[in-house]
C-alpha cells in the first residue's frame, strides 16, 4: 500500500493498515522529509519513505492520495506512468464531485473516490492514530466508469481499518456532507465569533463541544468549504429556513411552537446511536 | 443546607456537599416520592426529605431553589414563614434577570442568584454527580439591594464544590448566557434540523459534538428561552450577522476573507484553556 500524505488522515491509515498486519508493506510519500522520517519510524516493520511520488508508486497495489485536495491531481499525474497493471487508486478528499471528476479523468478505471468521515479539530502526524476509523463511516463514490471489483477492493480496504461502508454518487456525497460536516463548522464559527472571546471565557460545555470544530485548520477548511460551495450555500438556505421558525416561535411568544421545534430536533438527534 | 429540587443540578449539589462534608445536615423537598427516596438513600449520612417546603427550610442557614424556574416564586412564598433569621436562600435558574426580580421581591435581602454553568444533555436524579461542578463557572448576580455577606457566602459555597465564581449584573448575566449558552442550542436544534434523521445517520464527531446540546429537554429548553427572549433575539441578530460574512465570503469566492473569518474564529476558540 502506498500513501501519499502522512497527516491526520493518511498517518492514522498507515498506522491502522500496520496494526491490521506487521508485515504488510507501506510505501510512505510525503513533502517534508522531517514529518516523513517520524512516520516511518513510529509506523515501523516494512516501511519505505520517498520523495518522488513516481517511485513511492513503483509496485504499489493500492495507493491512497491523503493530501490537500488541490495537489491530488498533479500528484496522480506525476505516478501515473509508474502503475502497475491492476494498481488501483483512492483518495480522501472531503468533497468529491470535484476531485472525483479531476482524478478520474487522470486515472481511468484504476480509480474510486473514498471519503472516511474521521477527523477532528487536530491536523497533521503528530495528532495521527491507529484507532481513528474506528467505528467511523467511510463513503466510496463511484461512477458509472468505475469497475465494480475497484469498489469492493476499497470497501473492504476501509473495513479492515474499522468503517463502516455508505457508497453513493459523488454530487449526493457533497449534499450530504455539507449539511452534516460543512455547514456545521461554519455556524461554529459564526457562534465563536458572536460570542467573542470574552464572554466566550465564561462557558460551560455546552458551548465547548458546540463549537470544538472551530478550532480546525482555516487553510484546509477553507479549501473544503470552496470545493463545496454550491451544496454548502443550500444547506445554509436550509439551515437559516430552520432557525426561522425558532425564531418565529421565540419573537411571537409560541411556546408550543417551540416546544414542538426542541422535541422535533431532540428525537432526531437521540436517534443517532452513541459511539460504541 | 436545605435543597428543593433533587434533579441533575439538586441532586449533583447534595452529592457534591455530601462528599465534601460527611456529616453535614442535608434536607430535601421534591415533588415525587420515589426519587426523593433514591436522593435521600444515595446521599446518605444526615439526610432527611420532605413534602412540605415549609418543614424543608425550617432551621436550615442555606436554602437552594434547584426546581424549574417557574416554581421557584410559590416555593419561596411557602417557605418564607419558615426562614430562621440569618438564613441565606439562592436559585440556579438559567435566567436571572425575572428570577431575581421575583425572588427579591418575596426574599429580600436574604437572597441572592446563582447560576452554576454545569449541566449536560441529560436531566433528573438519575444523571446527578458529585463531580458535575468541578472546574465549571458560577454566577452569581447581586442587585444594588444585595448585602455583601450574602454574596460572600454564596461565593465560599460554590466553591467548596468545585466552582469558580463570576459576579455579575442579571442583565449581563443573561445577555452572555444567551450567547454561550441559549443561542448555541437554538443553532444546534436548527442544524439537526437541517440534517434530518438519514442524513445524519451518516455523521462524524463533528457532528454529533456540534449537536449534543440539542438532545436537552424540550419543556426545560422552552422554559428557558422564553426567560430570556430579549437577549437570544438580540444574539440571533448578531449570530446571523456573522453567519452572513461567511455565506458572502463563500457566495462571492472570496477565499481571503474566508480564511481570515476561519482564522479569527479558531484563534479566539483555541483561547478558551482545555477543561482541566
Amino acid at each position: 500500500v502506498a500513501i501519499l500524505g502522512p497527516g491526520l488522515i493518511g498517518g492514522s491509515l498507515a498506522l491502522a493498515l500496520r496494526a491490521t498486519d506487521p508485515s504488510l508493506p507501506l510505501r510512505l510519500w510525503g513533502r517534508n522529509p522531517d514529518t516523513l522520517n517520524k512516520a516511518t519510524k513510529t509506523v515501523g516493520g516494512d516501511v519505505m519513505g520517498f520523495s518522488s511520488p513516481e517511485e513511492t508508486a513503483q509496485g504499489a497495489a493500492t495507493i491512497v492520495l491523503c493530501t490537500p485536495m488541490e495537489c491530488m491531481e498533479n500528484l496522480a499525474r506525476k505516478f501515473l506512468p509508474a502503475l502497475s497493471s491492476g494498481t488501483l487508486v483512492t483518495d480522501v478528499g472531503s468533497v468529491k464531485a470535484p476531485v472525483v471528476a479531476s482524478l478520474e479523468k487522470v486515472l481511468g478505471s484504476s480509480y474510486v473516490g473514498s471519503h472516511p468521515m474521521a477527523g477532528s479539530e487536530q491536523s497533521g502526524w503528530n495528532s495521527a492514530s491507529a484507532q481513528l476509523f474506528e467505528n467511523s463511516v467511510c463513503f466510496l463514490t463511484p461512477t458509472p466508469h468505475t469497475p465494480k471489483p475497484a469498489v469492493k477492493h476499497f470497501a473492504a480496504f476501509w473495513r479492515s481499518v474499522g468503517c463502516s461502508i455508505q457508497i453513493t454518487d459523488p454530487k449526493q456525497h457533497d449534499q450530504a456532507v455539507a449539511r452534516i460536516s460543512h455547514l456545521p463548522h461554519l455556524t461554529a464559527a459564526a457562534l465563536v465569533l458572536a460570542a467573542g472571546g470574552q464572554t466566550q471565557s465564561l462557558a460551560g460545555p455546552g458551548y465547548r463541544d458546540s463549537t470544538r470544530v472551530a478550532m480546525g485548520s482555516p487553510d484546509m477548511w477553507s479549501g473544503i468549504i470552496q470545493h463545496n460551495r454550491e451544496a454548502i450555500l443550500s444547506s445554509l438556505d436550509l439551515f437559516e429556513q430552520k432557525l426561522g421558525l425558532f425564531r418565529r416561535a421565540v419573537t411571537e411568544e409560541k411556546t408550543e411552537d417551540l416546544q414542538e421545534l426542541l422535541a422535533g430536533a431532540a428525537k432526531i438527534r437521540r436517534s443517532l446511536p452513541r459511539k460504541s
